[in-house]
């Protein structure tokens, strides 16, 4: 074992080592010699000097605060690195489809060079994961998604649900010697798993596994790197014992290209999916299979196996304890989705700041122009979001490191309830926090496009590539409409099990305590009169506290009402979204 | 006289030619056989059967009752050409910025080919200038661009604000034998006109003009078809006549690239600015002079003229009246962009639906999955989309033909106050409609995308394309967030008049009549009671004065409040837009 990969992320959380939330020890590095850290140095003078002196308090110490020197060093070196190399050099005009997606091919062969994320750094600080996220996406999220790809949604996957049978793959994975893709979706279902139709039916004579697409509608598509680059595929296939029993979905590693010749295997047929509105680095792509034989041991066997007989074999006996076992682990996607808002924000709010603190325009006096971030209008379109950036900061980073917990739990064995329930309140919080960030940092974006007027409307200014690369965090790992229901359904949940039955309304991260005094926090009127009152947090907390109880009250009443008419749940909880549950989600989602 | 323009177009409406806005008497064409337009035929059948079999109207009356037949033969014989021309064929793939200029170059020779609109066409009914602009659109907007900025920005007015001895010049425009651009916004200068940097002065000895950019500041950009293809270009400077003296922005025709070899002229640096979000098809270019010379009567001297001594000869006596006289012709570009984005919601709205009707995902029971639209949340999502296209297809409508009349009494010379109120009415609606009109097709574009889920993401299905070639209309023209402040200057300067010194609350098209009764109307109390009240469009349209009352009133104190503490009236205005004067302005358009 000696890869980066979740296992290692979640290990070194359980090291003990404290991981410094609140950077306050490393703050006293401003006293320290930190000259050598680039991001620490002043700015070059130009236009900005002037707001930058008159900045209350030192930005400097704000980065290390947020940060830390560890993090800022690891920061720096990548930065360099990416700069110093001709490789990363931005072309100013779009490349065609093909350059577009060779190059981030090359440079994610570069990134495998590199290392930039040892086991070590991994063990010692999870958070690095994250940093290095952070500066590859603010790079090129198709470069990004290009590594995890293969790293995390096919290595990190073989290794987390298959065995030791498995290993060498893995090992080809990390030298790249083989390179992965993630095959689930397919042409007509892409939010509904379950209702999946790729097939995997055992031949006990063979031992072999014989996978096949019944139609077109079942083709698998979307799946990154599938479409030019990738050999092995982890497809996802109802598997079907030969006494003709469905076994419900389970994962194949399904050769798709000769990795010395990149020529196709036979009965695969694979295509790329043509031209995206962003993210064009990554190579889609789609792929049917005809009665294509694999070997027994490519099922990834960690919660189901096949023996060579042709016998099931399980260790769970509820397939629906497995699923809700799994729930939090799988989250890891919107924990990062999440993230991924934050560093386009960061981006975004960057740029279009930094331009109105330079572009004057109209003035008090004829010859007198002044800079348009003067004006209370443009500030009341961009600092909110400014605000939103440090917010989601601070949650990004907390939230990583319940995440991080989960997974440590998971491998750690951990089957106590408390680790069942913190899987629950984190797949309910991640249902959310994906979609909340996803929208306001898409309107952020936007907003920041316009405040820029015309500059904004340049290519070069990124605005629009950031716009075009955000957009698919509203869509994929859940339609954010659509997987915004996973939270008020366990809101939903929760609540009717207290009312009814007395349970107690709490969760281990306590986001959801609070909602068990909903019938007092109702009678609570709005007692802020001046201001200065309102100015206060506990004011607008209290006022969020206030709504959610509403919603949440309102939105089980709704439901219940839509049953008693005589609905289907399908149908109840479908016709209880707009202006109920939807809204408890966002609501809930913003007392955090 | 022999081409399209503002002037034909609207001389139309002139000889009492009433256009049907409601298209009544057209409706009983369907009686008639009308079965050689396409664009009535039944559609070939397919999986959208099933739901237009449901309508509970004619499509085909609708259709009629829209556009009217003339139209429908119209659009029909635009697109049936279009679709039968390979030039005009789309593409998968974007291609390289170069190759898209020139294809659009190439149909831009080709439109004038075509030349869909003639002048007695044109003269017959105005609204084809609207029908041919929606089906150029639709295919592409750059292309439009391209075609209008030749025809409409430059020919057009070099038509009306040139004379006699620029009409060569128009014939040449017209046979596509020069190729025009159109040059006011410098580097740091869009919005501020006044602040114009680039001067014109006069040298009596040659009479000849020397055009000169003072420096890089001054450049002039953004220049549509400048980039590559233009030949002559309009460009606004500040006039100088040799006794030093500034008469303002004027406009003078200057040659830029030899029409047969597309070399640059001396005197003239001209260059491309790169790759856009999107309109990639327009060649947006800058340019900066060299102390250029040009001849005198270059300069377009319908409001202003030097004599060959060095004179500065004007027939207004006040240049503010010059400005306000043109405030309503000027609006023709605002009135347009509110049409760009009613065209783009066409499409995107269309696709969407559709898409809804066809895509099934979950269901009440195992293996049966209902169609996305059938989900309250998504018709939520669309619905209220699908209600604004009606809603701006009658506001354009009607909009255009009143800005139609107020280019007609300018060409007639209608001097009385009617038509100046008229101009300033349109001024202030057009100022807010294209913003409004902007920002809510933007979202309805996005909404659309993500109703899409994955598949809205592709390049082919065009939502993108449709996001970032709409994107703009939120910029040029003015700013949203900057001219919107136009349409409350108007209603407060009205308002005023109207508290202090008791003049009329009335304008010619009466949108600010029931302003009178602010007192009245801000003592209604809501009365609706149940939903079948809430139904009623009179309790909107009730609510919506009470609020466009309420917002006049407090801006109004507002504003009065802010100058009374000290502030200019440029501080107190930038003061008291958040939450006060924007809001006047949307919801001063919202009641219409």
């Amino acid at each position: 074992m000696d890869r980066k990969n979740d296992r290692l992320l979640a290990m070194g959380a359980l090291q003990g080592e404290e991981v410094p939330v609140s950077a306050d020890v490393n703050l006293a590095g401003l006293g320290k010699d930190l000259s050598d850290i680039d991001l620490l140095k002043d700015f070059q003078p130009g236009p900005l000097d002037e707001y930058r002196k008159k900045a209350s308090f030192s930005w400097k110490k704000m980065r290390l605060f947020l940060d830390g020197e560890d993090m800022l060093r690891f920061k720096n070196h990548i930065w360099k690195t990416l700069e110093n190399d001709p490789l990363f050099a931005r072309s100013i005009e779009t490349q065609s489809l093909e350059m577009t997606r060779e190059l981030t091919f090359k440079r994610c062969k570069r990134l495998f060079e590199y290392d930039f994320l040892t086991d070590d750094m991994l063990f010692q600080n999870p958070l690095f994961y994250r940093g290095l996220n952070d500066c590859l996406g603010q790079y090129d999220w198709s470069l990004s998604a290009k590594v995890q790809l293969t790293q995390q949604f096919f290595g990190g996957t073989l290794q987390s649900l298959g065995s030791s049978r498995h290993r060498e793959l893995v090992k080809q994975c990390d030298a790249m010697e083989l390179f992965g893709c993630f095959a689930l979706t397919e042409l007509s279902h892409g939010s509904n798993t379950k209702a999946m139709r790729t097939t995997a039916t055992y031949i006990p004579g063979t031992e072999e596994f014989e996978l096949n697409t019944p139609d077109f509608e079942a083709v698998k598509i979307w799946v990154g790197n599938l479409g030019k680059t990738a050999t092995h595929a982890l497809v996802y296939a109802q598997l079907y014992t030969p006494d003709g029993k469905c076994h419900g979905l389970h994962t194949f590693v399904t050769p798709i290209r000769d990795p010395r010749t990149l020529q196709t295997l036979p009965g695969v047929m694979v295509g790329d999916m043509g031209e995206k509105i962003g993210l064009n680095g990554i190579d889609n792509g789609f792929v049917m299979f005809s009665k294509l034989r694999i070997p027994r041991i490519n099922l990834l066997n960690k919660t189901g196996d096949v023996s060579a007989a042709g016998k099931y074999i399980t260790p769970f006996k509820d397939p629906n304890k497995r699923f809700g076992a799994s729930l939090g682990a799988l989250s890891g996607g919107r924990v990062g989705i999440t993230s991924m808002g934050l560093t386009n924000l960061k981006s975004a709010i960057t740029i279009a700041i930094r331009y109105s603190a330079v572009r004057r325009q109209f003035g008090p006096r004829e010859n007198e122009e002044i800079p348009v971030i003067e004006y209370q209008l443009q500030q009341w379109r961009l600092f909110p979001y400014l605000a939103l950036m440090y917010t989601l900061e601070h949650f990004c980073k907390t939230f990583f490191m319940d995440y991080v917990s989960i997974r440590a739990g998971t491998i750690m064995g951990d089957n106590s309830q408390r680790q069942a329930d913190l899987g629950r309140e984190v797949h309910a919080l991640s249902c959310i926090s994906k979609p909340l960030s996803g929208w306001l940092v898409r309107d952020a974006i936007q907003e920041c496009r316009e405040a820029c007027g015309g500059h904004g409307y340049f290519k070069v200014n990124r605005l629009g590539d950031l716009r075009n690369d955000h957009d698919p965090n509203n869509t994929y790992e859940g339609d954010n409409n659509v997987i915004q229901q996973q939270t008020s359904n366990y809101l939903l949940g929760m609540f009717e099990n207290f009312v009814t039955k007395g349970e107690p309304m709490s969760s281990p991260l306590e986001t959801i305590n609070f909602i068990s005094d909903y019938k007092t926090i109702l009678q609570q009127k709005f007692s802020a009169r001046s201001i200065r009152d309102c100015k206060n947090p506990k004011v607008a907390l209290e006022g969020y506290k206030w709504l959610v109880c509403r919603l949440m009250r309102d939105s089980y009443t709704k439901l219940r009402q839509e049953l008693g008419s005589g609905k289907d749940q399908f149908s109840a909880r479908n016709d209880s979204q707009v202006y109920y549950s939807r809204s408890l989600s966002l609501a809930y989602m913003e007392v955090l």
